[in-house]
Formats: structure tokens, C-alpha cells, sequence
């Protein structure tokens, strides 16, 4: 069944803000059997939310609108839809008896500029709104269904829940979409897309799409399904894209890298700390983004200046001296130092030149170390990255993690 | 001038990828005099797309479509428009002679597949890719231009700014869109917009949007003026808001409060320190994001541990046993601690919970407490975040900077 969402308001029509709505409300009509086939961002104009709507009516079975029923003149979005289906549109004396209650239990007096917000198209179903004022409608004309949603993304996701999804059980057609991701990391997007799209081509059933972040891949498998066909090819294909990548892929199932990298070192017991010293901190932020992660997260430094890396991390001054803050040398001590301050069973570090200054030929902006070390062993890998300083960061925290994640897999040798 | 935006790519309809491309499109539009009342995505579906391109033409004098020029059967873009505008779709002998020169150079046989990128719609002026294979298109339709640019958002952007923007220039019927913005930190969105609503709503030609993340708020205003008009409305109400809010407001000119921290510190001649605990990096990977951020950052230690608290901090082991890690004492301690160990002029701190366990009925989940320290001052500043962990943790960041730059200010007493 095919669905359309429409988001209403002019300040979605600015360069500052941007639809996200329609990422949640995709995946749960997907999840409802809905396929989204069309995304539209309207004004407050009432002529256009109508014609929009009247050109909708004809395409899709489902149209969910969100946004536009504040009490405000600007939220045209109940008299617009009323007028394209040509239903009047009147004030519904419970829902204005609640909005009344929940201004006095606050303490307000009710504006009079609020009771737009009790006025509902006939024969609409009233969506009650369980975290604000505004209600929202369902609405069938004709073999269509019709939602209409606050846009406060908070109220929006309550309302659906509760009221929306009920309702729509049964109506997607008899079809479920499954899903299922791969995480990538140490190999670029097109070496990733050169080795998989022989496969993945011969699944033309599958949705594929590659995506690039950072130095992440995701690898995002789709397909459609009748309720009572059996399993998809998406077991199938996953296991063939995987056994082509090899151990590049660090997850199947949806994780961060440092989700990864978080489990392996709570299940073999072992604990972390890192020098940073570019990154300056976006390390620690991702791998403390895991709840729990106290548990094997000592912490570290953010070794910005030379007198933190020596006082702080132990790097002994001539060594700074003699090869300069990015360097092999000085990644592999900071590791070495900054385990031995916290105490920790593995030191990772970061030193790099970050730019837009600071480059030279030999050592230019985007060079990047990152060091590693345990008991027994200490390495380092360096990197060019090119692209502004917040894109050679980015580059070197995922490449931190997945180095740090190659360390820790058993029996690994790092080249 | 009314413009649309269309982005075309089934894969812009999933749950895992949202257009950014009309953001950057948005403002180049307004810049060029041309207003977006309307931005669609559409999957890859010729039918769907020359639909849409119908309604289009009877409705905006500048359509602006993204994505579908690639080689592939998926790349259906080309055929649309020119069955929407019932013109021929021709090979074109100088393009695909480009096209096998730019492969040749770089090693590769062109397939034939890639031939479809040299076809050219009848009358279409070609718009050179710097950064790409795919060549875009300018078309003129009864009044109405159609530009047709690749997807990927490097190759868009490049041929905007060197083929459009050029051929832009005096179609936006002599209007332009002037914009200013507020950046606030210590009122909530919703007593901003008490505050100022009363002013902004005498203004009824200046569009006022106010948004909110983390902790901090901005006030966005913009105007349509015609190119004889003189000074918008923008610089008086923006003066009238800054005068009801007071020094809340950070800055006037769209910067981050991070860069604001550092353009005072670096005036100043003062450095800065910092000792995280559940922010474990936040601040740090904020502050260093300001390039040349390295002439006052030092850097600190993210005290993740409660070893590294008393190890690298200088937090007396007792103050951990009586107050507990989360508490004024240990954040002035780690504030101090930090400045003496780094020997900057400013220690910050940051300790607190973050959830979504560890909490406890004297210190909940959100309790985070903000030290600060110079050579003669030491002051906290505690507050109670709801949200989940990483929501806790941004506002947190954005509190701490929003203390230091009132710390920071000539004669300020924090309360």
C-alpha cells in the first residue's frame, strides 16, 4: 500500500531546519506495511497544504500530515484538509471541555485563540494528544485514510503510538518490509560497493544502499514480503556479503563501532584509556556514549598542549623534541603512558594535525597516528585524511575505534 | 520568485537517510531572490517523478532537482524530464567524447552504460561537473528554468556555485531575503519566547523561529525586501530582543558558544583547562573544534575513574569518601585540580550522572554539577537534566560552556 507524508510549516522551509519527522513515521508504516513513496515539506499557505492534498488523495491510500494544528493563525492545517475534502469543520464541545480542564489544572486561563484547536472535520476520528493540547484526527474518505499529527516530534511519536498504530493494524495490505544493516569499518565506500555489487545484484528483490560516514560503512538491505511468503533473501545475502568483506564487517546487528568495541572489553575483562591529542575528547565521548561503559572506561587525557602529553602521559620531552607531537614515536609512548597513568590494560592514543594550520610538507595537515598498547605489545598506524579539521577528526576517532577493535580480536597481528 | 525543490532517490525514502541537499539549496534560492514554498522527495519511479514535474511547471517559476543522473537504470531523471516537457532526449557527441577522455585518464574503459550520462534534453544548456562524471542541465520551459544536479552533495554544490548561480543572477524578480540570528544560553525556549513574542509579533513581515538544542536557543528572523527597499526591520527588532533578554544572549553574528568562549579567552590572554567526568570528552571535542583553539586549550583529563579524579586531578581520596564523585565539593576539587595540573588560567569541571543508571533518591539520573576556578575565584553550579544519558550529557556540555563564558565576563558574580 502506498503512503505519502506531508510536513507542514514555513520554518521547514528555511535553510535551519529540517524534517525528521518522516525518518520515524517511514520506518512505522513500513513496519505497518506501508511503502513511503513520496515526502512533501509545504508552507503555512492554506491554498497550497489543499492542493497538495487533493493531488494526494488520488496517489496514495494513506496520507499522514504532521504539524500545523497549533491554536496559532498560522496552523492552517484542519481547515485545510477540511476544505479538500469538502467537510465542514466544528468545535467539539468535549475536547474544548478537556483543552478548558487542562489550562485550569495548570493555573492558565484558556485563550479564546485555543478553542480552534477543538474544531474537528466531520466524521473524523479524534486522536487524543497525550503529552500536549493540540488533538490530532483520522480521517477515511473514500478508501483513504488520512492522519493528522502535531509536529512537535515528542507529542508526534506519543500520538502514534498509542492512537495511530491501533488503528492502522490490517490496513497495509498484507505486506512487511524487513530490514537488516551491516557495519563496516577499514575499507572506503567504493572498494565496499566494487566487491558487493556482484552480489547484490542478483537479488533484485532487495533494496541495497550504501552509505558513508566517516569512515563507516552501513550496508542497508530492504524487502518487501507478502505475510505469507517465508523468510526473505536477507539471511541469505547478509552471509554472502559478509563472507565476501571478510572481517571488515564489525556488526550485523545495527551497533556502533564503539558498541563493538565496548562488548569485547567488558567479556574479556579488560580495561581502557586514551591519550587524545587532535581528537581532544571525541574519543571518550563516543566510547562513554554506552551505557555502562564505567565499567572497562578508566578515562585519560586530552593531551592538547606538549606539557600534558609529558607531564600527564609520560612522553619523555626529547622524544617530542627530536620527532615532533605527531609522530610514530610520540603515539606509541602516549599509548604506553597514558595506560601506565591510569593503570589500565590498554593505552590508545590520537596525535594528528587537524589543520587548517599547522601542516607542512613533510608532516601535512590530515596526517594522522594512532597508537595502541597492552602488556606485551605497542603499534601504530598512520593515516592521511583529507577534508576539513571536523572531517579528518571524525576520520581519526572511527579509525581509533577500529583499531583499537582489530587489537582486541585474538590472535590479531597488526600490520 | 516561487521556487521547488525535488529530490529524487528511492533510498531518500528509508528510515536511515534524509535530504540535506535542500538546506544548502534553500539558502542559495533565498540569496538569488527566489522563495522555496516547496520541497518533495521522490523515489525512482519515472511516472512518479513526470507527475510531479506537471504539477510543478503550473506552480513555481524555478524547479531545482536533485539526484538520478548516475548511470544506472535507477537514474531515471533525464527520461522524466523530457517526457514531462514532451521534448526529444539526445546523445551528445561532445559530452560522451568527455566522458571517455575522463575515463581514459584515469585508467578505466568506459561501459556502455555510462553513454546514458551524455544524453541531453532538446534545448537544454549542459552545466559542467568540476567533481563528477554526470553532467547537469539548465532548461527553460514557458518561463519556468529547470536545473537538473547530481545527488552526491560535493558534485551539487561544486556546480551550483561555478554553472548556476551564474545563470541565476536577475531571474528573482528583485527581491532578496536579508536574515539575522540570536544565540542564547540560560532561559528556557519557552520563557525566550514569553519574553519575546510581544515584540517579534509586531513585526508581522519579518518571519520569526525560534529553536532550541541542548541547552542552547536561537531566534532566526528573515524578511523579503524588493531591491529598492532600504534597511529591513531585522536590525531594530533584533536590538529590541537583545534588550529584553539581557546578556543571555551570546552572540548576534551565528556563532557556537564554543567559538564565543574562545574568542574571549584568546582576548584575554587566558587558558583553559578541563577535568570531565560524565561529559568524558564533550567539552574538549567542542572546544577544539574552533581551528587555532590551541593557543588557549591546554587540554585537561577526562576523569572518567575515580582514580583518575584523585591521580591526575588532585581531588583528595576523603573528598571522594565523603561527598560521593558526583557533588560541589569534587567538581570545585577537580576545577582546581585540573587548573594547578595543566597550569592554566581557568579549571572547569563537570561531574554528574548521566543515567540511565547509578542514580539515587538524594542524586538522581540528570543531577550534574559544573566547577570553575582561577587564581582567585572557585564556584559551582548545580542542575537536574531529564532526558535520556547522551541528552543529559549535551546539556551538560552546553551548561558548562554558558558558565564559562559568564565566568569569564569583566565584573561578573555567578550567582
Amino acid at each position: 500500500m502506498k503512503a505519502e507524508i506531508i510536513a507542514i510549516g514555513s520554518e521547514l522551509l528555511t535553510p535551519n531546519r529540517i524534517d525528521t519527522n518522516s525518518l520515524y513515521l517511514t520506518q512505522k508504516l513500513n513496519d505497518a506495511g506501508f511503502e513511503v513513496h513520496l515526502k512533501t515539506v509545504v508552507g503555512d499557505h492554506a491554498d497550497d497544504i489543499e492542493n497538495l492534498l487533493r493531488a494526494a488523495l488520488h496517489r496514495s491510500r494513506c496520507i499522514v500530515l504532521c504539524g500545523g494544528l497549533g491554536p496559532t493563525e498560522d496552523d492552517l492545517t484542519r481547515a485545510a484538509v477540511a476544505r479538500a475534502l469538502q467537510r465542514p469543520l466544528s468545535t467539539h464541545p468535549e475536547i474544548l471541555e478537556a483543552l478548558r480542564r487542562r489550562f485550569a489544572q495548570r493555573g492558565y486561563p484558556m485563550s479564546k485563540i485555543n478553542e480552534r484547536q477543538a474544531e474537528i472535520i466531520e466524521g473524523a476520528e479524534t486522536l487524543a494528544n497525550p503529552v500536549g493540547t493540540a488533538p490530532g484526527m483520522w480521517v477515511e474518505e473514500k478508501g483513504v485514510c488520512l492522519v493528522l499529527l502535531p509536529g512537535p516530534p515528542r507529542e508526534l511519536r506519543a500520538m502514534f503510538e498509542s492512537q495511530v498504530l491501533p488503528r492502522m493494524a490490517g490496513l497495509g495490505g498484507g505486506r512487511r518490509l524487513e530490514r537488516r544493516s551491516l557495519g563496516i569499518q577499514g575499507l572506503t565506500e567504493s572498494e565496499v560497493d566494487a566487491r558487493i555489487a556482484p552480489i547484490y545484484m542478483s537479488y533484485p528483490g532487495v533494496q541495497t544502499t550504501v552509505l558513508s560516514a566517516a569512515g563507516c560503512i552501513s550496508v542497508w538491505l530492504q524487502q518487501w514480503l507478502s505475510l505469507d511468503e517465508g523468510a526473505s533473501d536477507l539471511e541469505e545475502l547478509s552471509g554472502r556479503i559478509q563472507e565476501a568483506l571478510g572481517d571488515v564487517v564489525f556488526t550485523t546487528a545495527d551497533e556502533k563501532l564503539e558498541e563493538v568495541v565496548g562488548r569485547i572489553l567488558r567479556r574479556s575483562g579488560q580495561s581502557l584509556a586514551i591519550a587524545e591529542s587532535c581528537t581532544a575528547g571525541m574519543i571518550g565521548a563516543a566510547i562513554s556514549r554506552i551505557p555502562g561503559s564505567s565499567v572497562y572506561f578508566r578515562g585519560g587525557v586530552i593531551c592538547y598542549s606538549n606539557e600534558l602529553k609529558t607531564d600527564l602521559c609520560r612522553v619523555p620531552p626529547e622524544l617530542l623534541e627530536r620527532h615532533g607531537a605527531v609522530s610514530a614515536e610520540v603515539a606509541d609512548a602516549l599509548a604506553r603512558g597514558v595506560r601506565a597513568a591510569a593503570r589500565s590494560s590498554i593505552g590508545l592514543s590520537v596525535t594528528g594535525i587537524a589543520g587548517p594550520g599547522g601542516g607542512s610538507e613533510q608532516k601535512p595537515v590530515g596526517l594522522v597516528y594512532v597508537g595502541l598498547a597492552d602488556a606485551t605489545r605497542c603499534t601504530h598506524t598512520r593515516r592521511i585524511f583529507s577534508g576539513d579539521r571536523q572531517t579528518v577528526r571524525e576520520f581519526a576517532t572511527t579509525i581509533a575505534l577500529g583499531r583499537l577493535r582489530r587489537f582486541l580480536m585474538p590472535g590479531e597481528t597488526i600490520p
